[in-house]
C-alpha cells in the first residue's frame, strides 16, 4: 500500500480525524435544563465552593491537550502549526483509540519559549494533563521544565520520554535474552536532542553506568563551548571512560547502540567493533541508522527501529495512552522518574517469556494487555510515590 | 422536575459530557500507518505547501473554541475558570447536537484584556471560529473587538450578539401580530452590559429610530463620566427626544421593552404608561423584569422571557448553533451586521404565518428547521457581502 497516497485520500474525505461529541442526546426541554440552564448551575456552584470538584462533575480528569509549535514534526521539522494538525489530530485519534482520553489537540502560532508557557499556562484550568509534542530541541526542555514547574497537572513530553520509555522497556527485553545486566553494559546513544537525552537519563535510573552520547559533532565534550547547559550537565554525568572522539571510537566494545540521529551513519565495521550479542536500536525516521539486513549480516544480536515494516518496531504508541491513562486515574500532578520506569517495566513486561525472542522484543501496538499493564504500573508508582 | 439536584447528579454520573472521539477504527497496521506515521507526512506536506489546504485535510473548518474566563457565567457572576467549564461543555454539547460543530471549552486563567486576546491568538491557527462566552463587560467588548481585527475567522462574543439575534428575531415576529414597525417604534431597553448594547445596535440596524437605553443610574447620558467610551457612544447614537430620568420616564408612550438587566424592577404601571399593545422582553435570569402574568394583567400584548417554563422563551440557542454553522460553512472570515440581520430574519421566518400567535413568537429550540435556516442565510449573507 502507498501510505502517502493513502492518507492523502483519507484526510481528504475525513476532513479532520476527530469529533467533539456529546455524550448525552439533548431532546427535551427537560434535557436542555439539566445539561444547560438553569441546571448546570448546580454544578458550577459546587467547583466554585471547592474548585477539586471539577474533577467530580466535568471531563477535566479525562482531558489533555496535545501542544505544539509545528517546529519539529515527524522528520518534517519546522512545518508550522497548521501543517502539524494532521499528526496532531492523529496523535489524539492514538489517546482516544488506545486509552479513551479525550485528547485536543493545540497548535500554537508562537516559537517564543516563554508565550508558549504563558499560553499553556492560561489554557490549563480545565485540562488534566498537558502533552507537548514535536516542538524543537533545547526550548522543548525549558518548555517542560518551566511548566511543570508551574501547574499540578502532568506535563509530558511525548517526544522525550515517551521514546525513552519505549526504548527502555525493549532493553530490559532485549537483556532478558542476552543475559546483560544494565550495570554492565556499555551503551552509546547517537543523538543528542530531545529523545536521545531523555533516553540516557532515564537508562541511568534504569542502572546503566557506561553511556556514552554523540551529537553531529561525536562524542559530548562539557568543555564544548557550543552546547547549551542540559547538553553539558549530559556530557559531564556521561563517558565516565573519557573517550574522545566519533562514533566509531565510542561505539568500540560496546553492548548497546541506540540511534536517534539520521540514516546510515552506523556502518557494518562499527558493529562488528562491539561486544558480543550486540543490540542496535536504529530508529532515525523515516530511514534507520543502518538496515536492519545489513546489521544482522555484521552481527547483531537484536535489531529494532521506529518502523512497522521492519522487526522489532519502538513505536511511542505503546507508552504514551497507557502513561496519561495511569496518571489520570491517580490524579498524578506530575510524572515522576519511578513512574517512568515502571511504565518500561510494565510494558516489557506484557510479552510472556514464550513470546519473547530475537524479533519480538515488544509487544504490538495493539495488544490489548499493553495500555491497562502500563497504566495500573504508572498510576500505582504515583501512588506510592505522593504518600 | 428539580432541574439542580437532578443537574448534579447527571453531571456527577458522566463527568463531563464531551467525548473527542476518532472518526476512524484504528485496528490494523495499515490504519496506523495512514492516520498516523508514516502516512500523515503526505497531507502535512499540502499544508505546510499551501496553508489554505488545511481546510481540505483537517477539522480545522469545522471546529471551534468556546472561550471564557469565567467571569460572568450565567447569572452566577465571576465564579473562575474551573466553574464554568459545565457551561461551557452544556454549550459545547448544543453546538454538536444543533449543528454538528466541534466545540472546545478553553476556560482562562486570566482576566487580563490583552493576554486573554493574545492566548486566543496563539491558539487560532487551527480553530475555524472562537465563540466568546461570559466574559464581563466592559472587557468582552475590547477583546472580541481585538481578536476580530487580529483574526481571519469568525470571532463571536454569544452573550452580545447571540441575544441580538434571537431579540431582533422575536420582535420581528411580534410587529407582524401589532402590526407596527421598526422605523415607528419607540424601544426601551433596561440595562447597558453587553446584550443591552448589542441589542440596541441590531435594532437599529433593524430600522428602529426611537431607542432608549438605560443602565442601572436610568437613562444613559454621553455626559456621565463614569461611563466608558462605548457606552458614551452608545448614549450619543441613542434617546432622539433627549429624555432625562430612570425607567418610568423613558418607558412612557413607548412600544416595546427590552430587559437585560434584574428582577422585578418593571412594574405594571410601567407597562400601563405604555402605547397600545406593548410588547414586554423581561429577560433576567433566572428571574424576569416582571412576572409575566402581571405584565399580561397589566395590558402587555406579548410576553418573552429567557425562561423554558413561560411562553415565548428567548433563547440563544435558536441562533448560535446555525450563525457558526454558516460562518463555517462559507468560511467566513468574521460575522458582519448583514449576516446577523439575515440569521434573525430567517429565524423569524422559521414560523409559518398560521403557527405564530402572541404565545409563541419563535420556535422551539428542538424545531429542526432552525439550524437549516439560519446557517443558510447567514452563509448567504457571508458570499453577497464579501464580493
Amino acid at each position: 500500500m502507498d501510505y502517502y497516497k493513502q492518507a492523502l485520500k483519507e484526510h481528504k474525505d475525513l476532513k479532520g480525524k476527530l469529533e467533539v461529541k456529546s455524550k448525552i442526546k439533548v431532546d427535551s426541554k427537560d434535557k436542555l435544563s439539566t445539561a444547560y440552564t438553569p441546571g448546570v448551575a448546580a454544578p458550577c456552584l459546587e467547583i466554585k465552593n471547592n474548585k477539586n470538584e471539577v474533577y467530580t462533575y466535568t471531563g477535566k480528569g479525562n482531558t489533555i491537550a496535545i501542544v505544539t509549535d509545528g517546529t519539529a514534526v515527524l522528520g518534517l521539522g519546522d512545518i508550522g502549526p497548521e501543517a502539524s494538525l494532521p499528526v496532531m489530530e492523529g496523535k489524539a485519534v492514538l489517546f482516544n483509540e488506545f486509552a479513551n482520553i479525550n485528547a485536543i489537540p493545540i497548535c500554537l502560532n508562537t516559537k517564543d519559549t516563554d508565550e508558549i508557557v504563558q499560553t499553556v499556562i492560561n489554557i490549563s484550568p480545565t485540562l488534566g494533563g498537558i502533552n507537548l509534542e514535536d516542538i524543537s530541541a533545547p526550548r522543548c526542555f525549558e518548555i517542560e521544565k518551566k511548566l511543570i514547574d508551574s501547574l499540578n497537572i502532568p506535563v509530558f513530553h511525548d517526544d522525550q520520554h515517551g521514546t525513552a520509555v519505549v526504548v527502555t522497556a525493549a532493553l530490559i527485553n532485549a537483556l532478558k535474552l542476552n543475559g546483560k545486566k544494565p550495570e554492565d553494559l556499555r551503551v552509546v546513544i547517537n543523538g543528542a536532542g530531545a529523545a536521545g537525552t531523555a533516553i540516557a537519563r532515564m537508562l541511568m535510573d534504569l542502572g546503566v553506568k557506561d553511556l556514552i552520547v554523540l551529537n553531529s559533532r561525536g562524542i559530548l565534550d562539557p568543555q564544548d563551548l557550543t552546547l547549551d547547559e542540559d547538553r553539558v550537565e549530559l556530557a559531564k554525568i556521561t563517558n565516565p571512560r573519557n573517550i574522545k572522539g566519533g562514533l566509531s571510537d565510542a561505539i568500540k566494545e560496546s553492548d548497546v547502540f541506540i540511534g536517534v540521529s539520521v540514516k546510515d551513519v552506523l556502518s557494518q565495521e562499527d558493529i562488528k567493533s562491539m561486544n558480543e550479542n550486540p543490540i542496535i536500536f536504529a530508529m532515525a525516521n523515516p530511514d534507520p541508522e543502518i538496515n536492519p539486513a545489513l546489521a544482522k549480516e555484521a552481527g547483531a544480536f537484536i535489531v529494532g527501529t521506529g518502523r512497522s515494516d521492519y522487526e522489532n518496531q519502538i513505536n511511542n504508541v505503546l507508552a504514551f495512552p497507557g502513561i496519561f491513562r495511569g496518571a489520570l486515574d491517580s490524579k498524578a500532578e506530575k510524572i515522576t522518574p519511578e513512574m517512568k520506569i515502571a511504565a518500561a517495566k510494565a510494558l516489557a513486561d506484557v510479552l510472556e517469556p514464550d513470546e519473547l525472542s530475537v524479533t519480538t522484543i515488544l509487544p504490538e501496538p495493539f495488544d490489548q494487555r499493553v495500555t491497562p499493564a502500563v497504566s495500573e504500573a504508572v498510576a500505582k508508582a504515583w501512588s506510592k510515590n505522593s504518600k
